[in-house]
């Protein structure tokens, strides 16, 4: 999409590999079927280092030839769409050293120590709602899901200054919460029975303590740290009961459209707000009730950057925020991730609302 | 539900029907599991009928009785949930039907006259936009999913003033829709492919000419009738290109929250509206793209009736509308229907926006 | 196969039939997917009732009409062949009324009463062996897979004088036979752990008490009646730990080929017989350890008769002898029944060589 | 099974490799359930050089210390049990670079020239039959399944001098064999559809002309060589139809048993036998119709090694002779090698009987 169009002169490192590291796109010719590509022998180590030198090169020529505009927005499209990669990177990553019963770990598999600190008591903001604005209004760059942007309208709402906790999910499993199929949505109950949810993805129980498998090893739930490797299923069942001695049942936020433009809404003056809502970037992704679906007016681009995210735009949910894994310069306010609701390799949890 | 709490003395018919005929209510107990249903041998026609009698007659009992409000309330959420079961039993006769190749009629398999009338002419009917309210009001009974009633931000929008019919669709396949991945979600092409849909299910082609599978037997296709039995990933994929001449792409309005409450948004006084909005009831239910998902502060009530849809608030889609196999009684403009994006066998169309 | 081709003037009950009733014979054909056979609507019973008048009235008529005797071996041949299918209507009903948790009866409910005789002492004879001939000999209808008599040779062999006993089996199941994957076949194996097999097909424990469902409805487990409703990977698990003090280990006999041509082989006089081998016919299905597979120079026979049983010489074991619900006159000493090793659902058992 | 018991101080390399390269073995203790070995990431090349030099410097050390018959003969059934192994190592990188569209080869590409030889014509020596001796008498090492030696009888029968050839396989090809349901098992034939077979494994059809994946690349298919890659099913179906003018039709053999010990039989002498039956060992493996079960007499050897391979002794067939993968002192004449009939990976064909 960038270099054979736009450098002259350019000659691809291996025809075939346009095949081979095609995932998706139909627009770019043939390519493995997906429930197959584990069949592929891949090109050796050295070979895939060769390949990225020279693409790394060749980029570099053509960013030092005054490229037009559009091909440098490509360009940029191109770095942001990389770097979703590096985090899904390392989402397969912690995914595959899981399954591995010899529990390698990514690095430094050294014990966090488990922090006694208190759990910070929850509490919440109040917004005022309003007729607000949301969606990216197109200075910088952003994918094409993040826009048009538009008017959304919302009722008064409260937002936890924190995420759930992992301790706040152990009470979670002590109070029976994956035996009630009351709790749950009749999608998700069925898909916890057929695999035998009964903890977050990763954790294991031993001797009434819980571990689980992290990048830097197996290693025991920090129960301060915010719950992780949840579904929407999960996070839909979980958080209907709030603390004792709390009259009104705490609900999530459909906050899609809201969630992360929230200064652009007025939080109530009245309330005290101490450091007010906290880790909305960079612990992990936040579910929310709203479906990936297109903004209004929102229309495709011709051609492969086209397809971009315009064709994924169901049967999904919109996360919001951003994980631990995601390389700090991908964070936007705008940005929707999505994955399906019963996804849970995804360093995804949840915030009340 | 209703009987064994309410109807003092009331003895079951057989207590062994409270199993066999318990289609997903965890509450009421033990039920045969789905995909197993169909091994089931069912009692014999006439024991079914003594059945039914045995409760029709236990019901007018209670109901001379002089019931409380709640009971008569749950016996009339009864008769509509009933009622939901009439036109899927038609919709499952013919889908039975269809799966014979010997082709049997549900009734009088006269052939209709196809209609050789001038299609009419697509029109649009303006609307304002703005802030309007949706929602049961809870005036006269309604099903939980279809409150509580809220407020809702619509900008302006143009609504077509019929149904998209089959001489539009058969369109839609000479253009060659059902081969341009381009025109798809990703999931719907997947679906498409691995189906091979090709036209409506249902649908035949012999010597060029569209036959298609009906409750009154196997007839041509009739160009003026809405087009019926297409999934939300066919209707998603089909009206994009508009008349010609048209440079304004149609889209399809996000509907759920104002479809059916039309009457409370005023449609520009400057547009001539001849009849209007035609085809809202009675022809075939109207996909949106809206989800099945809870009105804010959606609350589901304890026990069996509380889960009555609550439950299946992920992955389906709002039908609005309703269809000629719907009983008349049970038309409501606040009614949502819902149904995988896949799905079918639905007596359900589409309409521009 | 029969009344079109040979009875003059014979017009079909209905066309359509030949589609419907069609269940695996290409030569006759288009027929309707057998996964999808249960989602056709049946013809009404009176239908069925007239269609099989029909039939019986053309069959007489071409009887009666000095038919050749190749028609007259093709219409004794379906006559056999709808035995077979007799007694598959009769396993099929159980299957059908086992997965009924209102437990209907086939007939009559009344309890049996579980014999309290002291089980007969497992004794064995023992047979010379030698070079014998097996096979029907083409005096009198046969399948196509009974022939061509051909010589086998077999060595000295015991066979057990009756059939193991449900007794035996719960003896088995109380020794861990089902939790000891050493005993298993590994095909078998894997198949015992992914569907939970603990105890014979339609068991069911209460109380520490074994009952079963039969034709007659749910019943005490007989002790001294013939185990039934077991594999071949059950039946290859089990005898192999014989009564305590025999140092030698029966072996079940690799019977097919002589098994029920006994009476050609000569038991050695020395042996004292009282009545020697009993339970042949008219209890269970035996199992053997001979694959289903052509016997020396048998050829299959053109055209539809011709694909009877051939075709289905691949992956299917031998049993021998008959059932409880097999037709009486359809015993007959070189028939060879077949199924895969996992078929539980036949009234098959197991004797001990 | 043979450090940990018999050498004295043996440390394993590393504890968790046991559950690791665990592939079947229940006695071993746990071990990845199959269908996600593909999930484990695998420890690094060198660790896996390493994990080898430790375990062949051990096993030399054992051997230069004197070690017992029983251990001594432990190691060589080891010996044979990672030839057999070696070859199914080469079965599947075959298989994974078959999926590869860019066409790994996994040496030397150069095309084989493609013989112009006119195809040798068919010849069959013809044998007496009789009484004789099968399986390994146990002088020297043999696997479990090739024993005991026991006496066969088998009637008089003409064997191929030489294979079924890829000229030979295109005719049946040309013919129409893999669209004539009447040739096929029906179980083949169901396979055969499912998987649209229409020519080997591996085949594909350019401009008329065939060409195949080899070890050695993609190269025009040799008319003369052996076919290969084809599963028992199709070499069920194809063979019945011999040369032309040829009356009686060739059978297959049911071969195991006498097959590869055929010098125990004595050929009848009136035949000429130029060189006689060739192509015995080190081209393909040779379906025969005899399943894999046990010898009479067999009996598992109590533990790990027990399980050898008798638990594999259902669903299986025979086949018999070698390939050319099979590592040159692999071949042994009382070898039983096995696998389900529709196995097409295996570098499998077939010789007429």
């Amino acid at each position: 999409m960038v270099l054979s169009p736009h450098l002259k002169g350019y000659r691809p490192f291996d025809e075939r590999f346009t095949f081979l590291f095609n995932s998706y796109y139909e627009t770019l010719g043939a390519r493995q079927p997906r429930p197959r590509r584990g069949m592929i022998t891949r090109p050796a180590l050295d070979e895939v280092y060769a390949y990225r030198a020279h693409i790394d090169q060749a980029v570099a020529t053509l960013l030092g030839s005054r490229p037009t505009r559009e091909v440098a927005e490509l360009i940029e499209l191109g770095c942001h769409h990389e770097r979703r990669h590096q985090q899904l990177l390392l989402t397969d990553i912690l995914h595959l050293l899981a399954q591995n019963p010899i529990r390698p770990a990514y690095r430094d598999p050294a014990p966090v120590s488990v922090e006694t600190a208190v759990l910070p008591a929850l509490s919440f903001t109040d917004f005022e709602g309003g007729i607000g604005e949301i969606g990216h209004d197109r200075v910088g760059l952003a994918f094409d899901s993040e826009g048009p942007r538009h008017r959304v309208l919302t009722e008064p709402f409260r937002l936890a200054d924190r995420l759930v906790t992992n301790a706040e999910w152990m009470e979670f499993i002590e109070d029976g919460g994956y035996t009630k199929h009351l709790l749950w949505l009749s999608e998700g109950w069925a898909k916890a029975l057929a695999e035998g949810w009964s903890r977050p993805l990763y954790w294991e129980t031993r001797d009434g303590q819980h571990w689980t498998t992290t990048l830097r090893g197996f290693q025991l739930v920090n129960p301060t740290a915010p719950v992780v490797h949840v579904s929407y299923f999960e996070a839909d069942a979980s958080p209907r009961g709030p603390e004792s001695g709390c009259r009104a049942r705490a609900q999530r936020l459909d906050v899609d459209g809201n969630f992360l433009d929230l200064n652009r809404l007025r939080p109530k003056p009245a309330y005290p707000r101490k450091a007010g809502v906290q880790q909305m970037f960079g612990d992990v992704w936040q579910w929310t009730r709203s479906p990936f679906s297109p903004y209004p007016r929102f229309r495709a681009v011709d051609g492969a950057v086209g397809v971009y995210n315009g064709k994924f735009m169901s049967g999904q949910l919109v996360l919001r925020g951003s994980s631990c894994v995601t390389p700090p310069g991908h964070l936007r306010a705008s940005d929707r991730n999505f994955f399906p609701a019963h996804t849970r390799w995804q360093f995804a949890g949840l915030r009340l609302a």
